[in-house]
């Protein structure tokens, strides 16, 4: 097979995002832009990946490695343009013998099929291959000039021809290169224009030069979405979010009021959920067939075994682990929790750290105290158990299989097997001393 | 009177939906599809009514009769299409003499006026009743051809010239026959057509054929909306929920971002009612004058007095009846809870199986301890008593009017009237020993 | 300078809002709609301003002062047109040498713009300035007539020609009169129209025929948006949020889902801000840079310093102060609470009239018991110091820097420095005894 080599530049200032953080570290589905295009490489099978960084990118070469760690990155100091951000990355292709595609770190949108559509492009006999996408709007964008089959060159707005610019078909910047034919031009771009900058579209008529096929390729244009401020970014999200509720109720998924439901990239629903207005999945999250998920509710890192009742108002956190048939109900938080089938936690709890067994009830307002201020501690409850509303499990302790623990009740040690815990003091009625209290503000007063 | 019959087809398989439920349960509104269908009936004033079920549909017919204890069913094992549906009802009209309606359990936003003005349309003279709809985008719906007031047939889009193509008055499938009309056609309907099946559309031919009247009526797209998919089922919803958020606007009530409240098919809400955004109603609502609804709340069978103060935050479960000027506020849960004329309950509290007089304050963190792990039991709070924050109340418990409750306290014990009544356990101060603890922590590193 | 005198009309009766309360009462962004008019004249420099209120509007005078204090009023008891309620005001301007605008308090998206290009037109020499707005859709609305840069006329919908009709630049209502002007016009209204009531629009013609100049200004439609009915109230709403929202977009504030996030008039939210779906802001609400704020949230009156952590399901009530990097997390309530560098709040807590010290940690189901149904009191944390669990403090109380609080306890001595303090009951285990108690339950069965 054909080595496939992206080039992703990522090296853009993105001024208008205001941020301190590069801008292709800003999320789309609670993933940095970066990674939806790694994500795309990898699933079109692009067997070498290179990101072209900015200075002062550490951050954002550390996310790549953190996610692709074969990925290689240079650093375009000046930014001179897309050719010169290519000419960066020369370690990678001077000696490479495959297809180089250039693609954007700023297309958060990309899919896998404009990689495998633009290898296609080269396979069938493209020296370059560029992909462009179809508008009604194409004010301001480059046209792509075909003839016959045969890209001609990429027209900027400014340089356009009236008839020029009644074309629809523009170019999105990504392009695909056989090696051979990306070195026989990427040296010959020059930057005599305005800006002083090199690009790489220039490329297109520079090969037309040399008697090399330059092919195009259509891909949709929310494919190629580039995002350069906070509107854009908002704009990618909601496209994305978009999808993936027509996805999930085309998969048998009830989703009462599909725009305020909000996924994640790898969010994973079967079919029969019923997902009520408001739900947020973080990152993470898999539920399965038949649960309901109520209003409210902020999932992450969490599983959901089938016929679940999860909210409203319902925080499960990374780690929450729910077996069939588990209730968690309003306010309340679980985290690193793995809990057994049928077993409910209602209200108002902080379950953390904890392994709780089958057919379990927590009452109202208990708190796993998973935390002395230095280190998390474990607490395990077993099958059966009750726990009183309003206790505090004070961990590492152990409640065993069967085990009651008295409403109001502080446990530091171990309950044995159906033993009664009882942790709390004993109540004293003081006959009329309220109304002393209230005979003692008046006077106060 | 005339009798009124209608017959609602819900055989359909809903294979679209991939659900496990019959595809009419699925709700709108909180209600389910048939539901609202035979709300329509019921409003209408249709004495009887019959629905045509598919094959296990056992959970269909147990609703339809939870709703409507008259209804009778019938069982369409083979769908051989609507005509065949109706002939599985004919115990129904065989020797009926009245009005026969046929109406489909997927159209969750029909209205009375649609049965009312069919029932109309037969009064005056029609024995064929067909009911359609106007639309700018007529393509695939079967056009109805009207001829001086006659509807001569109801033509398929593939069937159409390009003259009968161009008509936006398309059938809703709705039809009203007189009993001995039905009669006459409903055995002629062939299935010579390339699925095999029987379609009652054919009846108007029929009726035609024999010399009797056909006429139209004419109702909005949306009352004959007919719901196939889980989009579809989103888009009965939006519909739903906007019509019900410009109901309650033009009543008096604020909604400060409309379409981020949901309703229920019963929600109440009086005037000067504000409404924030990001509210849930299920069903059984009722919201009286000048009460304020803050975000992120979540009603459900419940009952708010006038000038009440709710959420953020709050959630009123079934059987909540807070009178005048009750404040329910952040993280607050209350189920089958009779709260009296300005008590509060103002946070981060469960108030289950309670009654609460007047002007009494329950403190931050309060739990009713309403369940043993077997049976249920009720929390009493007189008139002007105060709740000491982070109190644990083990019902059954009953702490009468003026009393106090110390804050931290458990109370397992009735508390007598200007009581005071304090559970918690004496505070002792270990000098230096926090000290010590993160000296054994810096040991064990 | 020239005097600048604002007349504001709001004597208007507002029927269609179904309210109780004066129509421009009711909040956009959080604030009255005459609180917006207000505020613009203020930010445009007007030096007097002025309120025609209709009867029984107490409610709506005592607004008027509390946000201006220097503000006048009059009532216009008998509501006989625009005319007729300036007359009201005679004694502003009888005597008055400078400009005199006449605005509505029903316009809740005015700009100081418009008061300042008026203001301007008058400098520039006319004697009556009209304000209007470029429409496509002009029907229904008062077309202003201009010839060589004189307005000659207004003319209503029914009194106009074909030709007029076509007109899209219509009368807002606004207007500025130099103050002899006013004079020169305003008793020559006549009220012989179908209504009997005298209409301000009129001044155009009478002051045309004594051959004062009359010139236009335009100002975009929203800014003189009236509003009548609770439905135009959420349209406001609708562009002021959206208005709100790509502002902060364009400074550099991550909104994920813009159209769920809902600012007050006054927020402010510098860059790297993130903000999740589902965010309310009160009035009072500053975030600076790089903090978090997740879904679900509730700000009002709250200060969050640079990279805060707020949510999910935060809320911060007015008198919140977080320093820096501060963590509230979820179901947690802050009111009136100083919360130091780097301290940790994060579940279920509700931390009300509080000081609290910096990279302190809060534990799990915390309740500051700040009101003892009488009066609030103060809680006091140190720095570094560690509240376990489900502990209640019980104010006033301090707990100084360093000291720890076991999980479960009820707090009500003060903790020195470093101290340990505990305050729960001791447990108890009864084996086997939750065994009997099942027992029992069967028994009784």
């Amino acid at each position: 097979m054909t080595d496939i080599l992206t080039i992703i530049l990522g090296a853009g200032e993105g001024t208008r995002m205001k941020s301190d953080h590069p801008k292709v570290l800003h999320k789309v589905g609670g993933r940095p832009m970066l990674g939806h295009v790694l994500a795309a490489c990898a699933e079109a099978g692009a067997n070498q990946r290179h990101v072209v960084l900015g200075p002062n990118h550490d951050e954002l070469r550390d996310y790549a490695k953190s996610v692709d760690s074969q990925i290689t990155s240079s650093v375009q100091a000046d930014r001179l343009g897309t050719g010169h951000a290519v000419q960066q990355a020369r370690a990678t292709w001077s000696d490479f013998d495959g297809y180089v595609l250039v693609l954007f770190a700023d297309n958060p949108l990309i899919s896998p099929d404009v990689i495998k559509d633009t290898v296609e492009s080269l396979d069938h006999g493209a020296d370059l291959a560029v992909v462009g996408f179809q508008t009604e709007n194409p004010f301001g964008y480059g046209r792509i000039l075909v003839e016959h089959g045969q890209v001609k060159a990429i027209r900027e707005e400014k340089d356009a021809s009236s008839a020029e610019r009644k074309i629809k078909f523009c170019n999105s910047g990504i392009m695909g290169f056989k090696a051979n034919c990306l070195r026989a031009v990427i040296d010959e771009i020059k930057n005599d224009n305005v800006k002083g900058e090199y690009y790489l579209t220039d490329a297109v008529e520079l090969a037309n030069a040399q008697g090399m096929k330059v092919h195009s390729v259509e891909c949709p244009f929310v494919n190629v979405l580039g995002v350069n401020d906070r509107a854009q970014l908002a704009e990618a999200e909601r496209i994305f979010q978009g999808e993936r509720r027509a996805h999930f109720m085309k998969e048998g998924v009830t989703l009462v009021a599909p725009e305020t439901v909000f996924f994640s990239f790898d969010t994973k629903i079967e079919n029969d959920v019923v997902i009520e207005p408001n739900v947020v999945f973080g990152p993470g999250v898999t539920v399965e067939k038949g649960s309901h998920i109520q209003a409210f509710s902020h999932l992450e890192g969490a599983h959901v075994g089938p016929e679940g009742q999860i909210g409203p108002y319902a925080r499960l956190r990374p780690g929450s682990k729910l077996a069939a048939k588990v209730k968690v109900g309003n306010f309340v938080e679980t985290k690193k929790a793995d809990i057994g089938e049928g077993s409910k936690v209602n209200h108002l709890s902080y379950i953390g750290d904890s392994k709780i067994g089958t057919g379990t009830n927590i009452g109202a307002g208990t708190i796993t105290c998973n935390y002395d201020g230095k280190n998390k501690a474990v607490t395990e409850i077993g099958n059966n158990a009750f726990i009183g509303s309003n206790s505090a499990l004070v961990a590492p302790v152990s409640i065993a299989d069967g085990a009651y623990v008295a409403s109001g009740s502080v446990i530091t040690k171990n309950v044995e097997k159906n033993a009664l815990a009882i942790g709390r003091a004993r109540q004293e009625n003081k006959e009329n001393y309220a109304e002393r209290i209230r005979a003692r503000w008046e006077k106060s007063e």
